[in-house]
């Protein structure tokens, strides 16, 4: 029981949403290479879908999802994992609240995600962010591009009211046909406006542009996919 | 906080092998109908792989995997989950034993599935029983077919260590292009040899036999798909 007892165990905070934690478990599976199940990252998911609406609250309309977000976390930390990951872009503007109530590291996709964008990036070019309104209005991914002064172009708020949101609650109805093309054609528009990239700040995003199997995807950060990777450097390190 | 606080919350025993428990989930997701994230079971799922191998222990060749799923099932009870489900096989070898340990009821796969095939049953058929050496050599199906008096075919226990091990061990690995024509093969000659219906008796099989849109699957009782079938109506019911 040795190698068992002393494998470090991976936290997921999930249901924001629920299907973006089964994505994000698929990518980690995808990403490692193993030759057995021993080798695979062990994990804990919480995948709640019960958390308050996000969207609703950042827009004063709905209750906050940090109480419910911290019964999670607790859940975590007592089955004694090691770091933890949250599978969802708009949910890390309660990050800094939820790592003060832990000591257990809490990876930040957002911060990542730049990381990884400044190591590509060549001057001149803009950034799209391709995200929901309440991590717009949150600004999770503008102040952190702004820290490395990279440009981006977003939509207009109507555009992701009437466009991007119904598109975004579509995939968590499991309705994937419907949002792809719609996300797609939304991400080429950032393009158009002069976007090299586009930053799918939404773990609902890639599911759907997966689904039409779309273009943009080679020219997109997967957030999704960077945090897997970030897990499975740090467990495979 | 009421509706999240009360919401029953489903134990996941994964990790055997951790792609068959993000395969259940995946199952969850699809198969219950819900309008937005707060209507989706809430789930918590200790996918740990490093628990030792199931068919090593029941050859007798290596320690028994036990110990390791009470840990897992420790996790789950001590996060108050309302019913367990166990998304392997050849693990309910070990149901009686977990079952023992904890008052929450865990789904028995092996049971659910029989019930099932009980329901379609028609005088005369025959079911072929697609599984690993461990869940075969434990007669975990064939026993269970034996309280209903249903006859089965299986395949001799060469061509299980030849063939269908092999093929189960390369979807751990994730070689589905490589597994799936093996498991499909091994399928259809089950039904050569007289089978109505193919019980997919490992967790690995369909996610081979999807890979590769195997027609078997048309007339198989898919284990994954019953069990998640089964959380579902108890959740919605």
């Amino acid at each position: 029981m040795t190698d068992f007892a002393e494998l470090p165990i991976l936290g997921i905070l999930g249901g924001m949403g629920p299907a973006a934690a089964v994505d994000f478990q698929q990518r980690l599976l995808d990403t490692s290479i193993v030759t057995r199940d021993q080798e695979h990252i062990p994990a804990i998911i919480w995948n709640h879908g019960g958390i308050p609406d996000r969207q609703l609250a950042i827009n004063h309309l709905g209750q906050s999802p940090l109480q419910a977000m911290l019964v999670g976390l607790k859940v975590l930390e007592q089955s004694h994992v090691a770091k933890i990951a949250i599978p969802c872009n708009t949910a890390h503007f309660w990050h800094r609240d939820l790592q003060q109530h832990t000591d257990i590291e809490i990876f930040h996709m957002v911060e990542l995600t730049v990381q990884q964008i400044v190591k590509h990036y060549k001057f001149g070019e803009k950034v799209g962010i391709l995200a929901t309104q309440g991590a717009l209005s949150t600004e999770l991914y503008q102040r952190e591009l702004a820290k490395y002064d990279i440009p981006y172009v977003i939509h207009a708020e109507q555009v992701i009211e009437q466009e991007l949101m119904p598109a975004v609650y579509a995939v968590k109805r499991n309705q994937l046909a419907e949002a792809g093309p719609i996300l797609h054609a939304l991400s080429q528009r950032l393009v158009d406006a002069g976007a090299s990239y586009i930053i799918l700040a939404c773990t609902e995003i890639p599911i759907a542009l997966h689904a039409v199997q779309s273009p943009i995807l080679k020219i997109s950060f997967d957030t999704t996919q960077i945090l897997a990777n970030t897990c499975v450097d740090w467990f495979y390190e």
